[in-house]
């Protein structure tokens, strides 16, 4: 199919294609676009061609070798179209037409993948912008025929592809292919991210997306191809006016935006916020070598630019290092005096193509990256300070990213260093910012390689979000019982036990008597809680009382938990040891609509609540990723011995959330659970409390993680071991 | 002067006009900009002219009224050049030469500077890339030649502002004034911000700096000149590695960049960190009307970029509310059945001019400004949509950015929005980021003008960086005799219990017996300190005893102090009640090199530590202002009660910290003090210790407050309420 689509040996235009009309336009771009018009057909009742190209009554009449057919005809005729080309021998087709779930022709929409399951034809669309290869001169879409290039574009708003395309055209990014999927009815995200995964001609990937559906099928399609080549992702929908916004276009079920961020990040893909920064992105990576290490060079020709360049570089992680003394009595032996030799390099307006040249040759060899700066004054031609970088970036094989500006004065220049393959961005502080993210993801990749254990901060870029694997140790714990069905504090804290979470020891109590026994056999300080199923914030009803010291207090705490259960079902009290000198964090499991379990930690008390200090991962995790989490929290300081704390067990810790990560596959029937307080001490960690919330509806174990896997049959919670490291 | 620099009469230009000169490109842009040639003249030695325009080998010989000269003489030669431009009766110049105090050549820029006290000739630059006024075709510049227009320009550096210019001419924004002052050995900021505020032509000010001198002074000029019109900012040198950049090439001495910042939003300067950014501000300040309300609704063609713009709206603080029942309705009266009626609210690719037109006048009744997006595939035409879009505009009179693109399919459009007053932005989300700060700017000059008490949260626009004033009482509060001479923690609470600042009881003791005494006079339980002038970490040295609870202990704490000052010299214990219930913060001055006496409030702990969350001004603040700084802490939430916290007395920490800011003017002594921790109580606040140390080298009370403005006639702690409100 993929032939078909990217390489057909003929195209059919089926619709209209009188003047004015979509057909027409689209008829255009193909041939504009360099398609063989003997290779062409327009398919209408009326036979009628438009622009050098034959029409005909049918595609079985065109004679061609019709591999894709291009479908502009009205949405309620789109069915028997796409019948009629299978009927034909077309193996793929582009819908563009648009009036199907978008507006809630659910029918329309659900007729067309009848066609595809039945014939094997394969859609994009419908609903959508087109596709574009320009390997193929292939450009059946509305938007801007881009440059031949290596970037690959996917987006499901035809719109947002449109911009980007008409910047690759206005700035020279080359384009290999643009997909524009629409409602994705047929061949959607995931299709496209296994195809470009493996297409030659894609070097970098760029996707746009507002809503995925099959959370866990997308992550596996984005974690394949991200292993492979750098993908760039903007998630849109990131507030809530986002999220509605994407929901009213869409009408699909949204998932958690922090949930997206974990999941994205986890598959290894880069998100970025905006699409001039997803263009910087694919610029640097289709036109620099890669960028291993973090100090860079600011090499200008005036003074101010350089300085917002260098601000924007420290704040995006760049080291803006000075240069050794070494290095600075190399350049004070050919650049002249008045020239500045800290970093940023200032040649002044003065600065010469021998002086870019010579000094960027220099520095390149103790610096990681080079960022060179031209601001021309419009009596400064520029094309000789060009040379000059793309001479010293050659000969130096480091990465050279150029902001020569502004863009009407250094036309020119540009064009040149284009041509040379050094990448021009629109400021110095675009520059910078691509750099830190291509550093980011080439010391990932690296990392990879090596091996995660050398990176232990970095998320590992091979998910593993898949439920555990047969060899897995953990999955050997398997599902021990079912879950309590009280779901009353000990009987949770048994049930953890059981699963090897580490729990205080603790005893329950029905009678005065009996707790004194408990306190006595734990040993004092204890603290006692109500037992109730209808007390569920213990705290709030003042159910639990910490240090109690001694038999009489161990009374005095029962009567009064007793009337404070007085009136609902009261079924005794749970007594533990006093946990002091740890700090306090929480550990939780929820499920995301797109993507099933998540696990969550979070610091606990203020961090947690007021400055939602919490760091997510789609489930499960390893002991690695989890590690990951807690360092990325604002208190993970605290954790690690701060303000003269002692250093908790952060091993247990990271132990201890990938542990709770896993048991939402052994046990389906949890919808939401929090250990909270988690106390981590100097050595070891245990649950404080314990809340869980069971799915309603829950049926069996093994259809539930993921609400919208069922039908699939690579289910999240069937083993996979196929894409894992 | 002004009219001599901005309205000269006839402009000489002094140095060689050789092809390729700068001298030459000088004057070419003066030829080209449309100055007359006839009132310019060329002067040189051998009175070489070109470009048409005579040369004489000296001004008086020209027979011109010269007002103004652009001298591009070698810099050895500069200061004659003025003394003669001066003898011919040249009241301004402008100094393009560089090779001054930037390279080193300090006795050449005093040089300038004595020729100007004598002569009174007035200078920009030297170092500098020239000046622009629009409005009088005066064009000495190297930069672009802009369109003309109502945005006024200041940069310290000349590239930066050439970089604005060359954008101002491709995107078409006006510019009045362009003002490159270089080294400013004359003229400076301070000078143009006093001269732009009044110059009835400029409606905007943009203001690139990276260093002040006479940080105060500029204060004054920036409020001075923000209260009558915006004034956008771009300080560079935010981080270390900028600072360096700037200092590396301006020689000046650096404030910390989190104090220009108080002190620019003190002043009610708009900070931006880019120049896209500044630009986006001028263009929406000098073609929207006033922004008033944060309720904006996006309207349109594509569904992809109107998610992105809302949620960049929602990032920035705007709210993209849904539309009313009723407006629904109305709306979908006469919009086809497949339009999105959320906001954003989508017309679809099929979206027209009249589409446009009823649904920006129908929503603009409801909401507070309009975003109008047109993603235009290529076959559209996309003037009619402008149409519609200024119509809706002009009829409701409320602001409506645009953001047509891509660049080249909509330039015919964009050229008729521009026309018609309508200012169109790079893509959505930089028309919501301009529109929030817009809002900002108006709902602070709206509470400035209705009185500041309404909204205690925004910062008062009108800065109080003068000392105190002798209307305010707190001046009448005077200094009372001098700091101790001991700086010993009671010596010092007594001092600042004199001041009005509340500080606990407390008593000093010098035996067991006397702190026994004390304790018993305080009341029980007590906290007992460690005196000594070498201790100045108590708590570190273990001697701060918290909770002492009886005679016994107190003895037992006496000793135990006195154990911990053995060896050093003891002055005995200070006892104060154990405050209870109380959240602790602190409140601390430090003294800036550019602006002086500053004011830190921080909400203590790991707040302060590890969030680094801290608001600063430039001292003194008000009680308003002292507020705000309370609010813009994160851990506001806290001490407005919180997480079941009883609410803390924001109104007495209020006053302890407009309080505290203003000791350092009667106390010039202090280089900085630390108030910390400060108790919150539910009623008052009382401080807990005190560290405070003197400045060295403190001669007079009167010159020391602010380093750099003993010059200055308006030192910052004479009284000048000309310009408060």
């Amino acid at each position: 199919m993929w032939p078909a689509l990217f390489t057909p040996r003929a195209v059919a235009l089926i619709g209209s294609v009188g003047e004015g009309k979509l057909g027409y336009h689209l008829l255009r771009q193909m041939v504009d676009g360099g398609f063989p018009p003997a290779r062409l057909a327009v398919v209408n009742p009326k036979g009628q061609g438009a622009l050098g190209v034959a029409g005909y009554p049918s595609v079985a009449e065109t004679g061609l070798p019709v591999d894709l057919a291009v479908v502009v005809t009205p949405a309620g005729t789109v069915p028997a179209v796409l019948e009629e080309c299978a009927q034909a021998g077309v193996r793929a087709a582009v819908v563009i037409t648009a009036g199907f779930s978008e507006v809630g022709n659910v029918a329309g929409e659900e007729a067309i993948r009848e066609v595809v399951r039945r014939t094997g034809i394969r859609v994009v669309g419908p609903n959508c912008a087109g596709i574009v290869n320009t390997h193929h001169a292939l450009f059946p879409t509305l938007e801007t025929r881009p440059p031949a290039g290596s970037v690959s574009l996917m987006a499901q708003s035809g719109a947002v592809g449109g911009v980007f395309l008409a910047w690759a055209k206005e700035h020279g990014l080359g384009i290999a292919k643009f997909i524009s999927y629409g409602n994705g009815a047929d061949l959607n995200e995931r299709d496209f991210l296994e195809y470009l995964a493996e297409d030659p001609e894609t070097q970098v990937v760029a996707l746009y997306i507002e809503e995925v559906t099959e959370g866990r099928a997308f992550m596996r399609a984005l974690a394949a191809c991200a292993r492979r080549k750098p993908v760039v992702v903007i998630k849109a929908g990131r507030t809530e006016a986002g999220r509605r916004a994407t929901l009213s276009h869409t009408g699909s079920m949204a998932g958690a935006d922090a949930v997206y961020d974990a999941a994205l990040r986890q598959c290894g893909a880069l998100r970025v916020a905006s699409l001039e920064e997803m263009f910087d992105l694919c610029l640097g990576f289709t036109a620099l070598p890669p960028v291993r290490g973090r100090r860079v060079v600011i090499v200008t020709n005036s003074g101010g630019p350089g300085v917002l360049a260098a601000d924007r570089a420290e704040e995006v992680g760049l080291t803006v290092a000075e240069p050794s003394p070494a290095l600075r009595e190399r350049l004070s032996a050919f650049l002249p005096p008045y020239c500045g030799l800290s970093n940023p390099i200032d040649l002044t307006v003065e600065g010469t193509e021998e002086g870019y040249r010579r000094t960027l040759a220099a520095v390149l060899e103790e610096y990681d990256a080079a960022v060179a700066l031209n601001i021309a004054p419009a009596y400064l031609d520029s094309v000789p300070l060009a040379r000059g970088v793309v001479d010293a970036a050659r000969e130096s094989g480091k990465p050279v990213a150029a902001a020569f500006l502004p863009g009407p004065i250094v036309a020119e220049a540009v064009r040149y260093l284009r041509a040379q393959g050094i990448p021009n961005f629109a400021t110095g502080e675009r520059a910078v910012a691509a750099l830190a993210r291509l550093a980011d993801y080439y010391a990932q990749r690296d990392a990879r390689v090596i091996g995660p254990g050398a990176e232990g901060a970095v998320a590992p870029l091979v998910v593993s979000h898949e439920a555990p694997r047969a060899e897995d140790a953990r999955a050997e714990a398997k599902r021990s019982g079912s879950l309590p069905d009280s779901l009353l504090e000990p009987d949770l804290m048994a049930w953890l036990r059981e699963n090897g979470i580490p729990v205080p020891e603790f005893r329950t109590a029905r009678s005065a008597d009996e707790a004194v026994a408990a306190a006595r056999a734990i040993g004092y300080p204890v603290v006692m809680k109500v037992v109730s199923p209808q007390i569920l914030h213990k705290s709030e009803w003042g159910g639990v009382l910490l240090g109690i010291a001694d038999d009489g207090a161990v009374r005095a705490g029962f009567e009064r938990l007793a009337r404070v259960a007085a009136g609902v079902d009261f079924r005794g009290v749970v007594i533990y040891p006093l946990v002091q000198g740890a700090q306090e964090v929480l550990v939780g499991l929820f499920r995301d609509p797109q993507f099933g379990p998540v696990v969550a930690f979070g610091a606990g008390g203020i961090y947690t609540e007021l400055l939602r200090d919490v760091a997510l991962r789609v489930a499960p995790v390893d002991r690695a990723e989890a590690e990951g989490m807690v360092r990325e929290t604002r208190a993970y300081a605290l954790l690690a011995g701060a303000r003269g704390r002692p250093p908790g067990d952060l091993d247990a810790l990271a132990d201890l959330i990938a542990q709770v990560s896993y048991l939402p596959f052994l046990y389906p029937e949890i919808a939401e659970m929090d250990l909270n307080p988690v106390f981590v001490l100097p050595q070891g960690v245990l649950v404080g409390d314990v809340r869980l919330i069971p799915q309603k509806n829950h049926h069996t174990a093994d259809s539930s993680d993921s609400p919208d896997s069922s039908d699939s049959p690579d289910s999240p919670d069937s083993p996979d071991s196929s894409d894992s490291l």
